[in-house]
C-alpha cells in the first residue's frame, strides 16, 4: 500500500474554542449551572413510556415504515395549534418537523444564504447558532442587545448605511424575542413590528429562534415576529425545553415554498417518523396548559432562589436583568473582568458556568456569565452561587495584590 | 408594510425531476415495486414495544436528556461488534451514529469537499446519493457497472489520465459493493482490494455505502472495502433495511478525526439518544443472526417469485442478473425502449417502478427499470409483474404500430 498523502478536508470548518464548562464533570458534587438542561422533575416518564406502547399498539408497523403513521401529520396539527396561541399562525405545509432547533438553523440558513453571504445577530447570540453560521460560511455582524432586546434602530441605521454606501445586505437576521438565549431578556413589541418592516423593506429574512416561548413566568405573550411579516420570517421552536431535549424535536414555520426547499437540505429523510409517533400520543394525552404551568412553577422558584442567592453572595459587584422566563440568567461583573480567569477554580470548587467570551463573535466582551437556573434544584444553586461567589472573590484579591505589586 | 421583492435563495439546489412513482397511491390496488420498503413480517413490533417499555423504566430520565443514558453507547458497540463480521474494524470512537444513512452520505461529503470538488459514482448509482452530491455542489462523473460491479479498470485509467494530463482528480468515490442499487450486482474481492489501493495511491477517499450487507441470499461475506484501507475508505451502513426504517438510524464509520469532524455537521446535535436507547434495548433482546435469517428467507422467496413471474410474462425481451441479496431487480429492455413511457400505463394497471433514467447523471440510459422485492408477497408480486408485461406489449406494439405509420 502506498504511504498516506495528508487530505485537504473542507474549508468549511471553523476554528472555535473548545467549552471548558463541557469538560468539566470531574467533581463529585459538581454543580452545574453551564448548560441549559430541563429539570429532571420535568419528564412525565409514565406518560412518555405509555405513549410508546400506544404508537406500537395503535400505529402497528406504520410508524416504523420510511413514511411513518398518523404521527407526523398529529404532531404538526399540534404545533399549528399551539402556534395560534403564540400569534404564528400557519397551515400544516407551512410546518417543518425538524431534529431539534439546531437542525433548523442549520437549513434554514444554508437554504438561504451561500458562503459569503451576511448573517446579522445579536451580541451576545447562542454560541451553537453562530456555529452554524459559521459552518454554512456566512459572514457575520452583531448588535448590541439591551433590556429592550436587540438594537433595532442600529440595525435600521447599518441597513440605510448599506443601501446609502452600497455596502453588503443581511440574507438573515438571527434573533432570540423571547427569554433571550444567554441575557434573558425579551423583544419589545414594538422592535418585533419594526423588524417585520425592516425585513420587508430590504429584503432579509428573520430566522425567529423562540425556542423559550412557552416558559413565561408572567403569563404574558407578546406576539411574535412572524406575526408580523409571514414571508420574510422563519419561526423556530422546539420540544427540547417543554418535552424532552432527548428525543431531538424542534420545528420551523414559514411560507410552504421556503419550507419545500428546507426540506431537501434535511438529509435525515425525515424526523424519525418513529419518535413522531410517540411524541404525538404524548402531546395527545398530556394537559398541555396544566404542564406548562407546572415547568414554570419549577423554574421561577429556580430562578428566585438564584437572584436571592445572588444577593446574599455578591454584594454590588455584579449585576443582572431579572429574567421572566426561559433558563438563564446573564451576571455582568465589573468592566475589566475576565470571567475566563476564575472558571478553573470554580469548577475546582464544584460549580460550571458558561464565560459570557462565546457569546460573542469576537469574544470582545469578557465581564459576564451564563448561569443556567432550571436543572439544579434551590439548594444546590444556593450552595452553587456560593461556590462561584468565592471563586470570584479569590480572583480579584489576586488580581487586586497582583495589580499592587506591578505598580 | 412595503410590497415584496423577490428574493434570491441559494444556489446549490439542482433541478431534479420528480418521481413520478412517488406520486402513484392513487390506485385502489396498487402493487408498489418502486421503493425499497421492507416487508411488513420483517418488523418485530412486540419487541420494539417491549424494548421502549424497557428503555424508560431502566434508563429513568437519562434517555430524555441531551445527553442520553447508555443507549449511544450500546448500539455504538452493537455495531462494532456485527462490524467485525463483515471485516470492518473499528473502536468505537471511530463509529458515528446517523440519522439514516443518506444523513451520512451528506456529512461525509460536506467534510471531505467544497463546491466544485469532484466526486465519482456508479452510473447506475443510487439518485438519493446523487441528490446529496448535487446539493453538496460537487461535480459528479459516472463509471459503468458490470457484473462484479464497478469497472475499477476504467477508474484507474481515469485517475493516470488525470494525473498525466493535471485534470480533475477526485475527493470522493461513492460505492456501493453489495447487491448494489438499483442493479443487485456485488462487488468482486479483487475491485474492492484495487479501490482501497487507488485511494491511497491518488489521495481521495471511497465511499461505501453498505446498506444492503446483512441481506445475503448466499450467506457468503466478501471483506469489506474499508478492510483494505481503513484510512480512505467511510463505511457506512444503516438499521433502515435490519430493523425499521421509520427509526432512522444509520451509521458511519471512519478514523477518529475524520469522525469528529462529520460530527461537526450534524446539526440535530446527535441522533435522538432516546430512540437509540430504545434500539439498544432492542438489539440487547434480538437473536440477531436468526433475525437476519429470517428476513433473508422471506426477501430470498420473493426475489425467487419475481424472477418465475419475469420469466412467464416477458419471452426474452427483457434481461436481468439475479440478485444474491439486497432488495432489488434491475430489469433491462431492448436498447432503443425509454421505460418512462410506460409508466403512467402501469400505474393505471396497478404497479409501480422507477425507470431507470433516475439512477444516472444524466438520464443517459433509458431502457431499465428497477424493482424492489421485499415489500410485495409472492402472490402480489406475480400480478405486479404480469401488469408491468402487459404495459409494456401494449406499449411495444403502440410503437410498432407508430413506427410503422412513420415510415
Amino acid at each position: 500500500m502506498t504511504t498516506l498523502k495528508e487530505f485537504t478536508y473542507s474549508k468549511r470548518f471553523p476554528k472555535l474554542p473548545l467549552i471548558a464548562a463541557a469538560f468539566a464533570d470531574q467533581h463529585p458534587d459538581l454543580i452545574p449551572l453551564a448548560f441549559g438542561l430541563p429539570a429532571k422533575e420535568s419528564f412525565n416518564l409514565s406518560l412518555m413510556e405509555e405513549s410508546s406502547v400506544v404508537a406500537i399498539q395503535k400505529g402497528g408497523v406504520k410508524p416504523l415504515e420510511y413514511g411513518g403513521g398518523n404521527g407526523p401529520k398529529m404532531v404538526a396539527e399540534w404545533i399549528k395549534q399551539r402556534s395560534l396561541l403564540r400569534s404564528a399562525r400557519a397551515e400544516t405545509n407551512e410546518i417543518l418537523v425538524t431534529a431539534g432547533s439546531s437542525q433548523a438553523i442549520d437549513i434554514a440558513t444554508r437554504t438561504l444564504t451561500d458562503p459569503g453571504d451576511h448573517v446579522w445577530v445579536e451580541g451576545p447570540s447562542f454560541f451553537g447558532a453562530i456555529r452554524q453560521f459559521l459552518l454554512a460560511e456566512t459572514k457575520l455582524t452583531s448588535f448590541p442587545v439591551d433590556e429592550d432586546g436587540i438594537r433595532v434602530d442600529l440595525v435600521e441605521d447599518k441597513l440605510k448605511e448599506a443601501r446609502e454606501n452600497g455596502g453588503p445586505m443581511p440574507k438573515v437576521l438571527y434573533v432570540m424575542p423571547n427569554y433571550h438565549n444567554p441575557t434573558g431578556v425579551s423583544l419589545s413589541l414594538e422592535r418585533r413590528k419594526k423588524l417585520a418592516e425592516l425585513a420587508y423593506e430590504y429584503n432579509f429574512y428573520v430566522l425567529e429562534d423562540d425556542a423559550y416561548v412557552e416558559l413565561s413566568f408572567t403569563g404574558k405573550y407578546v406576539p411574535s415576529i412572524y406575526s408580523f411579516g409571514p414571508d420574510r420570517v422563519i419561526y423556530l421552536s422546539t420540544f427540547s425545553k417543554i418535552v424532552a431535549p432527548g428525543i431531538r424535536m424542534g420545528w420551523a414555520v414559514a411560507s410552504e415554498p421556503l419550507i419545500n426547499k428546507m426540506r431537501m437540505l434535511k438529509s435525515d429523510g425525515s424526523t424519525s417518523v418513529y419518535v413522531q409517533e410517540i411524541v404525538s400520543q404524548f402531546l395527545t394525552t398530556i394537559d398541555f396548559d396544566q404542564h406548562v404551568d407546572f415547568l414554570n412553577s419549577i423554574y421561577r422558584s429556580r430562578m428566585e432562589a438564584m437572584v436571592v442567592a445572588i444577593e446574599e453572595a455578591f454584594d454590588r459587584d455584579v449585576s443582572y436583568i431579572v429574567p421572566e422566563g426561559g433558563f438563564f440568567l446573564w451576571l455582568t461583573f465589573p468592566e475589566g473582568t475576565d470571567t475566563s480567569q476564575f472558571m478553573q477554580q470554580s469548577l475546582q470548587k464544584g460549580v460550571s458556568y458558561l464565560d459570557g467570551a462565546h457569546f460573542y463573535l469576537n469574544a470582545d466582551e469578557k465581564n459576564h456569565i451564563r448561569l443556567g437556573f432550571t436543572y439544579c434544584n434551590e439548594e444546590e444553586i444556593k450552595r452553587g452561587i456560593e461556590r462561584l461567589a468565592e471563586s470570584y472573590q479569590e480572583h480579584k484579591q489576586k488580581n487586586f495584590v497582583l495589580e499592587g505589586v506591578s505598580e
